[in-house]
C-alpha cells in the first residue's frame, strides 16, 4: 500500500499514543497509580513543558493566552480560516487518574501527528487546547480556561481567585508562563469553525453496552443546592428525645423524601448527597448543626425546574422543628451539541467499524463553553467499571486509539483535505 | 439567735457560692462566656491554684494523689475514721459552661466553709475531692481520676495516655503538681465512709417539673457503637443510581430503621447519632465510605441488652449492597445509687422546705466509681433550658445554694456531729 493512500485513522499509533499517556502520567503520579496534577502546579507546568517538547519536535507552533490555555497549531492552506479546535486539559483532581482531560489532549496531538506522518495538507488550520484549570479543585470553579475563552467568565474575576494558601491564578499564571517561553502570550478568545473534544465517557454506559465510541448528545443540566439545617445542640444523655431539635436526624428526614422526590424509573435522574458535615460532630452530643449538599442533574430543562423548585419545601417539610436554609449555588442549564458534528462522529465511527452509541454526557466538559461559539461536539471511549475522578481510573489502548481515530478523521473533514 | 443554734444549711452564703462560682469561670473564660478548661492545662492548673488558695485561708489541708486528684480536708475529731466525701471536677469540656463539676467542688466547698463558720465540728473528717479530668475531652476517656481511685482502671495505663499533641498524662501531671506544692502527694484510692455529689442536671426535668432538688436514683447505663458503611465513589454526573453502592444512602436507611427500633412512648431511651464522617466529603461525588457513632441510654440494663442486641442486624437489613462493620465501643451498665442515701437527701430537702424529685442521671459522673466503694449519691439542681456541655449553661444562685444546703446537712449526718 501506497503511503498516501492510507486514511489518517490507519495512521493513528495505538502504541505511541499509549506511551505518551504514560509518560504524561509521570507529573503528578501518586503512588497509589493515580495522579496529582493540579492547576498551574509544578507538575502542571511539567505537563505542559512535554506536550511543548512533542509539539515543537514536529514542527507545531506554540501559543497561550492570558487565562494559561496552552495551544498547539498545524498550519493549514489558509491561514486566515477559522481553525478547527480539538483538545481537553492536563490538570488533575488531587486523587485523579491518568486519563480524565489528558486523553483528549494526547488524542489530539495524535490527530495532529498522524495527518504530519502522511504529509496531509488541510485548508483550515487545526488547533489543539489544552485548557487551563478544567478541574477547579485548587481554583474553583472548573472549566476556567474554557469560561474565559468563551467569554462566559471575566477574566480580572478570574485572576483574582486565591487557592488555599492564598496564591492568585495571576500569580500561578504568572509562573507558568514563565516556564513555558517558547509559547509565546496570545488573544484570549477566538470563534474557532468548529471544536471536537475526546474523553473517557467516566461512567458505566458504554462498557455495560460493550460499545466502543460513545456519540455525545449534549450535557445534561445540573443544580447543586446547600442545606443547612439548624437545632440545637443537647446532651445525648441527658435530653429526652422529644425536647430534641436534632440536626442530623432532621437533614435524614429530608434526604429521604429528596429520595422520594428524585425516584425514577428510567434512573436518568442523577441525586447525590456527597456532602454531610456535622457540627459538633461529636458522640454523645445531639447534632446543632447540619450542612448537605445536592446535586441533581438531568438532561430536560424542564424536569430539572420541575425538581429543583421542589427541594426547598421537601426541606422544609421534613425539618422536625429545625430552621432550614435552602441555597442554589449552581444551575447549570442542559446543553445539546450540533446535530451534524453528532452525525460526523456516528457516520465515521461506522464507517471505520466501531461500535458506537448515543449517549449524554453526566460530567461537566470545556466543549459546555465552546458550544455557544461554534459547532462542537464530543467523543467517548469506555473507562474500566465506569470509574474516574480515581487513582484507579483505567482504559484500554485499544479504545483510547479508536476514539483518536474517528477523532482525525473528523478534524479531516472539518478542516477540508 | 445565738450563732449556734443555727442550722448549717442556714450558713450556707448563696452570694459567696455565686462569687466563686464566677471567680473560678474566668479560668479558662471563652468569649462567648463558656469555659475551655481541660483537664491538667495551665487553666485547670489555675483553677487548682484558686482552690488550694481558698482552702488554706480557711486552714484546711490539701493533698494530691498519683492521678491528679485534688483534696481539700476539713478535720474531724476521730482522725483515723474514713471521710465522708463530697466533690466533683473542675476541668471542663473545650466549648464547655461554668456549671459542670465546678458546681459540686463549689457546693463541696462552700458546705466545708459553712461548717466552719459554725464552728461545728465533726466525728469523722469531711473531703471535698476535684477529681482529676472527668470530661475526658483531652485525654479520654473521661472519669480518669475516680476511676484510678475506684480502682476501675490501672494507673499506669492511664498514665500512658496522650493527648492529640502526643503529650503523656504523665507530663501533663508533672507540670500540674509542680505548679501546686502547697498539697503535698497523698496515696492513691481509699474506702470514704460515704460520697456525695452535688451537680448540675445536665437536662431539662427538674425546670420542666419546677422543682429544685433533684434525688438521683442511679446513673442510665449506655452503648457505644461505631458503624462503618463501605460502599463505591462514583461520579455523581456519570453513576446511574441503580449502579450506585452509596454509602451515605445506605447510613440514612440504616439510620432510619434504627429510629424504629429505639422508638419509645415513654421518651426514656436515649437514642443520638452525634457524629457522622462521610468519605471523601464533596459534592459531586458518590460517597464511598461513612462512618457514624451511635450512643443510646437506658436505666434498665434489660431495655439495654434487648436494644444492643438488635443494632448489628437493623444496619445489616438496611446495607443497600454495601459492607457495614458494627463494632461496640463502650458498655456501661445502669447503676442506683444507695438507697439510705437518697432517703437522706430526700429527707433532708422536705425539712429544708425545698421541692424535690426522684431523678435518674442521664449523664455519666464521678460518682459511678464510687458507688462500688461506699454509699454513695448525688444531688441535682436545675439548670437553664437542661442545656449543659455548652458555653451558655445556667443556673441560678438561689437553686445552686438550695443544693449546697441540702449537701451540708447530709455530709453533716454522714460525718456526725
Amino acid at each position: 500500500m501506497l503511503r498516501n493512500v492510507k486514511r489518517p485513522a490507519d495512521a493513528i499509533d495505538e502504541q505511541r499514543l499509549w506511551r505518551r499517556q504514560m509518560e504524561l502520567a509521570r507529573f503528578g503520579a501518586r503512588p497509589d497509580g493515580g495522579v496529582n496534577r493540579q492547576a498551574l502546579s509544578a507538575e502542571d507546568i511539567a505537563a505542559r513543558r512535554q506536550l511543548i517538547a512533542w509539539a515543537t519536535a514536529r514542527g507545531f507552533a506554540c501559543s497561550v493566552d492570558s487565562i494559561g490555555n496552552l495551544f498547539v497549531r498545524r498550519a493549514g492552506r489558509n491561514p486566515d480560516a477559522a481553525p478547527v479546535l480539538t483538545g481537553s486539559h492536563l490538570d488533575s483532581q488531587p486523587a485523579g487518574g491518568k486519563f480524565d482531560g489528558a486523553y483528549g489532549v494526547m488524542a489530539g496531538l495524535e490527530a495532529l501527528e498522524a495527518l504530519e506522518d502522511l504529509g496531509i495538507s488541510t485548508e483550515r488550520p487545526i488547533e489543539l487546547v489544552a485548557w487551563c484549570n478544567e478541574e477547579g479543585g485548587r481554583f474553583p470553579p472548573g472549566a476556567m480556561g474554557s469560561a474565559a475563552y468563551g467569554g462566559a467568565q471575566k477574566l480580572d474575576d478570574l485572576l483574582a481567585i486565591r487557592d488555599w494558601e492564598g496564591v492568585t491564578v495571576e500569580a500561578a499564571l504568572r509562573t507558568t508562563l514563565a516556564a513555558t517561553p517558547e509559547a509565546p502570550l496570545r488573544t484570549l478568545g477566538g470563534k474557532p469553525a468548529a471544536y471536537v473534544e475526546a474523553h473517557i465517557e467516566q461512567g458505566p454506559l458504554l462498557e455495560a453496552a460493550r460499545t466502543t465510541i460513545g456519540v455525545v448528545t449534549g450535557i445534561q443540566g445540573a443544580q447543586w443546592y446547600h442545606v443547612e439545617v439548624i437545632g440545637s445542640e443537647a446532651h445525648a444523655g441527658t435530653a429526652p428525645l422529644k425536647t430534641r431539635r436534632d440536626a442530623l436526624k432532621a437533614a435524614m428526614a429530608m434526604i429521604a423524601a429528596l429520595e422520594q422526590l428524585m425516584a425514577d424509573e428510567t434512573d436518568t435522574v442523577r441525586f447525590t448527597v456527597g456532602r454531610f458535615d456535622v457540627t459538633p460532630n461529636s458522640t454523645n452530643t445531639v447534632p446543632g448543626r447540619v450542612l448537605f449538599t445536592i446535586d441533581f442533574r438531568h438532561p430536560d430543562a424542564a424536569v430539572l425546574a420541575r425538581l429543583g423548585g421542589a427541594i426547598e419545601g421537601v426541606c422544609r417539610a421534613h425539618a422536625r422543628g429545625c430552621e432550614v436554609h435552602v441555597s442554589k449555588t449552581l444551575d447549570m442549564s442542559p446543553i445539546r451539541f450540533d446535530a451534524a458534528i453528532q452525525q460526523r462522529i456516528d457516520f465515521t465511527a461506522g464507517e471505520l467499524g466501531l461500535s458506537r452509541m448515543a449517549i449524554a454526557s453526566g460530567a461537566f466538559h470545556d466543549a459546555k463553553y465552546m458550544n455557544p461559539l461554534c459547532p462542537s461536539g464530543m467523543i467517548f471511549v469506555p473507562c474500566e467499571k465506569g470509574i474516574s475522578h480515581n487513582p484507579v481510573e483505567n482504559a484500554t489502548a485499544g479504545d483510547l486509539a479508536a476514539g483518536a481515530r474517528v477523532l482525525v478523521e473528523v478534524l479531516l473533514q472539518l478542516a477540508g483535505q
